[in-house]
């Protein structure tokens, strides 16, 4: 089986789970004014382009991850749809942190961020390994260590969205700081340091 | 005509439909802690995954489909967009249900999920054997064996789907873990036998 | 300039819209039993239906059209946005006839609709007719009696939602029939005739 | 690495960007006739109009940009996603602005509307510059003339969109009218005079 119409569903979800999270930035406010409105609401102004900068991330690694690997088959089909729910399950968890940020809602919010990318992550790693253990769906062209590179790379995020979830348990802030701040520390450190 | 835009028309109703879904997870209940809203929640979150993996089984059975095609007529397209209708309909019964679980609305929510089901099943099974009726849009590539393969597998689907609704009448937690548990029940069995 | 980016975006667009106006049928009716709600909201299904239909017949068309086109120019591109802008407000006019079917407010509905559909013919002929003049984007190994024959098939669909808007006015209920019977009639009809 | 899947996802984000427009269009209005919500809506028929036709131009752009580069590193995947993280907002200020063009909060809004524009701007010349400074991402049968005549035509739009933004403190009509009035110029100036 080719993996097109995998990427392209793929992309798809990616796309429309970004994009649906300006849903959760809200017009109304009763009994405030517009510019009141703007002003308050940027807790949901920073949890969209946080949200956005994370499912972007996600995509850059499923593609990065995708050009090392020629065929499917049902088994990877079904961890990749499991990968893409927990992403098009992110904008509900960026929701409540968007709008309990400021009440004592925020530890709720924060765990359940934290469960979401940490389903995620251990999606990602299953859906990895499952193609890259003995090889089973890697193309012929890629080199062991490419595989082998990019298989220490998937630990990392995993541990630090696991870790970041056991935070919010304390300190929600400090875990939500964890999230944001891994993203754009990613985007930095693999734009500068990233070799393709 | 050619089958590729077939395809990205069928994905993106694919991708957009599983993506929506989310759109039934809510955040607001009034009278309630954010706590309880998250813990009171859980027919939400399950009728998304299971929802999400439903549609995610459909789309992987449309792009196993869509291997052996390769051409397309009128009639093709028009049951197609049958089928995608269907599809795009199950994030409105996945709401009834998530919504009603624990009230005697459960029911008529149950009965609905089932007719649409049953009705994506009755499309498939229209919009697949259009085509392998006299192998008229059937790759001359594939054999016939794998044809009427593919023939035999499409029925149990239905069967399934449409006992599963008659049994809502008298029992629709029954029929409700009738579609979760042969929707998990495909995806283990067709991982561990799938030959693709 | 080539046209893949455009068809794929297009079927993009044709999906969302389509996939979208699940959202205009609803769960909530204050006052109301499930059951009776779901009996109830027959026109939300009906007028779901109609419009995924409609929005898939003219997925249809303009994918028939593009096989004949295979270049691009930025006026043609901006023809395209505009048909798409008709197809994607689609979900507004279904939602209010779906909503109004039983009120007095059906002919403003059905007026709605009927603008709607007749913007996207103007612009669908339009872009139709900018490509084809002189054979400006059309394909070399396209015969120019294909070219004419798609011309002749785009006038109709453009005089029958013209008629149809005029109708509104006096009678809404003979119009949307008008818009319900024209659909299903090409579906069967270009199924059963139709040369591709 | 290859262009095609952020090609893909970038026009799926855009498309989804402007068919989501159509949910600010609102069905609801207590207290007044159908034909009376109609009539009285027209600001969200033009903010929808404009906005749809806004994105419309910015996917063109991208597609022309596209077409003379043929690689991507992790940098240019990032300044695209910041780009569609833009684009992707628009939704919101476009509800602003058709919500409150008829009242005080018209101001914010234009000032929500521009910024958003202004953003978008500098994402899209940044996007473009990381590509085209050395040539680093351009493809070798792109002439350089080509490049340079690109690059000075990225410029008018960041001055435009942040001039209005400015404009929009003192007079927020004018500010909406320089975007509607620059978004038609620049439809019907390249379709003049454009050569692709």
């Amino acid at each position: 089986m080719e993996t097109s119409r995998l990427e392209i569903f793929a992309d798809a979800i990616f796309a429309i789970a970004a994009t649906l999270l300006i849903l959760d930035v809200s017009v109304h406010a009763p009994g405030a004014s517009l510019g009141g409105v703007v002003k308050h609401a940027w807790p949901q102004y920073a949890a969209y382009g946080v949200s956005f900068l994370i499912i972007g991330i996600w995509w850059v690694n499923h593609h990065h991850c995708m050009k090392l690997i020629d065929q499917a088959d049902r088994a990877f089909l079904f961890l990749n749809i499991a990968l893409l729910a927990c992403i098009a399950f992110l904008p509900f968890p960026t929701e409540l942190v968007a709008e309990h940020l400021r009440d004592s809602g925020v530890r709720t919010a924060a765990i359940t961020y934290g469960l979401t990318m940490t389903a995620a992550s251990i999606c990602f790693v299953s859906f990895w390994f499952y193609a890259a253990t003995g090889r089973r769906l890697i193309a012929n062209t890629v080199d062991q260590s490419v595989v082998t590179a990019f298989s220490r790379s998937t630990l990392p995020g995993l541990l630090i969205n696991a870790a970041a979830t056991v935070v919010a348990l304390w300190s929600p802030y400090t875990a939500l700081a964890l999230f944001a701040g891994t993203a754009l520390f990613y985007v930095v450190g693999s734009s500068l340091f990233g070799r393709d």
